[in-house]
């Protein structure tokens, strides 16, 4: 790989583009300007991390790059800086005048780390330019939403080769190592981005049988007890038998912008009940797929999977039956839980580029957790597009 | 796996232990009480991670467990609740005094978080909890140094198949896949805790050849470019080929207490300078385990380490060579950078239960990275105790 010395690896329309929507959404904040430091946004504007902090102002004058590391960066906009408390006079120094109203990344920057930098900028820290990000990063790019299709083509490509893995006796920790390595070799990262610092998971979920139905401190779709209490979550060491589920929910991540697939296989047969529940899951992507279009209320999306759930008589297991999570579906990009939620009191309305995944999930008593989760891109017309497109259908391991 | 009823799984001394130590830095630090959200504290405190609060009292009231999820938890001493602002009259109703000096964690917590806190409590956000919680948990529990030697023990071993993966013609990528692969079969968790926001790593580091010399924006020992810009450290996809080296420093989590261990392998014969530089990191951590005593400065291990690099005349190459990382130890135990910090600047003096990884470690250029770390427990006398044994010179891998 040669060295890089451009800060901006995203061209320079598609940073534009990304630049323009965040600016508008600080503008309608009442933001001037924001100093960007977290490893997600710094991504978001420059597709590539690096240590230290962006300038935006929201009257178009082109961001300033402040880098501390690495130190091989000799881009034109970019700023040697050793501290934040150096960021304010090297502005003055380029006669870039600083904005009265600094918008700082109040949900992700630790409390700490947000008082010295707004001291830095001679203010307090009060804006939260993390809403007018998050508010930018909902509505993905063109680009953006090719590299999710091309993560989703490659963790679908992973799933179909999940069948190999099998062998009897098998734990579903051992069924997830196999499919960790897969995602891997396919040129999976591994990193698993989630916003907040309160939800830990390892490149995904495996949950067989009623491993399903352990509760989990995270606020995933599904649980499980996990084996360690350091890490509660996911497979916790049962082994595959016959007329068990195993619900594969493994990490898309293969350039930064992530895909969320979900598909369900089996032990042998599986009972009437299941298989409803599994055939209702689809029927419920299949039928928010239509409903995903600019101006639908994301909460009517939610309604409409209970709703489905409710008249097939399987709400007690739909999403969760011991805990239940309280969302279907969520926007996903660089991180695994970006804007819009597809939950009961979303007041958020779909625009053409949010992606979203839609998980509606059951979980059986004594035989698992079954559905599929799909990652769809919002239109300007149409109905929202699969990019996570492979057999939906339960698949027998056995077979 | 039996669902676990009881908050804490650490039993009661171990607890207790845990907790004498925070509390004592609480009060030196001025604080009444502190309500304790993140993740890694909750599962210092408690031996497991729950979403909730715990509010402890530095004057030896016991704590209280303010559980969000899961949601069968049903321990005597937790209290069920939905959000933050419900501690305040949760606690008048227990009739437990509210400090008048309430901490919170302030490096952890984002700024909006540690703000709805502090408000919940009545109180603004000032106090910082984490120094207190950092200095606890700078010195380990006998337990804590059993679990991270467990975890050492393991580590050691995986390391020793690591010959057996290699194949003539493959990557840096490749060899690291096969090494989580055994690693997660080992019983490795996967996740890699690191405190603060700003470093991302995927279970650890394969560095070959020049790669190692690749700047990273991270501030781990050492490089590497990897192969995103969305995760800039790491394996880069080099091809591995004779006269390189290949340094290997996984993550060694198996139970929420890690061991940090590297070893270096070739492909072939090194050159001379590389065989002097390993054997010098060898010396480095031999001579900073005998000094590691209680009294020691943090600092003075730093000055010694980097001294026997210059009269070696191998200065240039210490702790990377187009880029230097600032220190050459940490503490580690539940996150790889806990206190103390090995470094220049450091004003930590060691203390018996300090657990610390030594890296002293060189980048050879054209040949790659040499040297290894070991993770010390400081005792009561004598030298350091070590957590991560296993043969320290470089093994030729085309043996």
């Amino acid at each position: 790989m040669t060295h890089m010395h451009n800060i901006n690896l995203l061209g320079e329309d598609e940073r534009n583009l990304r630049l323009r929507k965040v600016t508008a959404a600080m503008t309608a904040s009442g933001i001037d300007c924001a100093i960007i430091s977290t490893n997600v946004n710094i991504f978001y504007l420059t597709g590539r991390i690096f240590s230290g902090y962006i300038y935006i102002s929201a009257d178009g004058i082109p961001p300033v790059y402040f880098v501390k590391r690495p130190t091989d960066i000799t881009d034109q906009y970019a700023v040697k800086i050793h501290k934040p408390e150096n960021i304010y006079d090297e502005l003055l120094r380029m006669d870039i005048p600083v904005g009265k109203h600094i918008g700082l990344e109040l949900n992700r920057l630790p409390y700490n780390m947000a008082c010295r930098i707004a001291a830095a900028m001679h203010t307090e820290p009060g804006l939260n330019a993390d809403s007018a990000l998050d508010t930018a990063r909902a509505v993905k790019t063109p680009a953006e939403i090719e590299e999710i299709r091309a993560s989703g083509l490659k963790l679908a490509d992973v799933y179909r080769h999940i069948p190999t893995l099998y062998h009897s006796g098998m734990s579903d920790i051992e069924l997830q190592i196999g499919i960790e390595r897969l995602l891997r070799l396919q040129g999976c990262l591994g990193q698993f981005r989630i916003a907040g610092d309160d939800m830990d998971i390892f490149m995904g979920n495996v949950l067989a049988g009623d491993n399903a139905d352990a509760p989990s401190p995270f606020d995933f779709a599904m649980g499980g007890a996990g084996i360690s209490p350091s890490l509660p979550v996911g497979a916790d060491g049962t082994l595959l038998h016959e007329g068990m589920s195993v619900m594969v929910d493994m990490n898309g991540n293969f350039s930064g912008h992530m895909a969320d697939m979900t598909r369900c296989f089996s032990v042998g047969d599986l009972d009437r009940r299941a298989l409803d529940a599994h055939r209702l899951s689809i029927d419920i992507c299949t039928e928010l797929q239509q409903m995903g279009r600019p101006g639908a209320e994301a909460r009517a999306l939610y309604e409409k999977a209970e709703n489905m759930a409710k008249e097939a008589g399987l709400h007690e297991y739909f999403m969760g039956h011991r805990q239940h999570a309280g969302f279907v579906g969520h926007g996903v990009g660089i991180e695994v839980n970006e804007q819009p939620v597809i939950a009961p009191r979303s007041k958020a309305v779909l625009a053409a580029g949010n992606v979203i995944a839609i998980e509606p999930k059951f979980v059986i008593p004594s035989i698992g957790a079954v559905g599929i989760e799909n990652t769809y891109a919002v239109r300007e017309a149409g109905a929202a597009d699969c990019l996570t497109e492979g057999p939906e259908e339960i698949i027998n391991l056995l077979d």
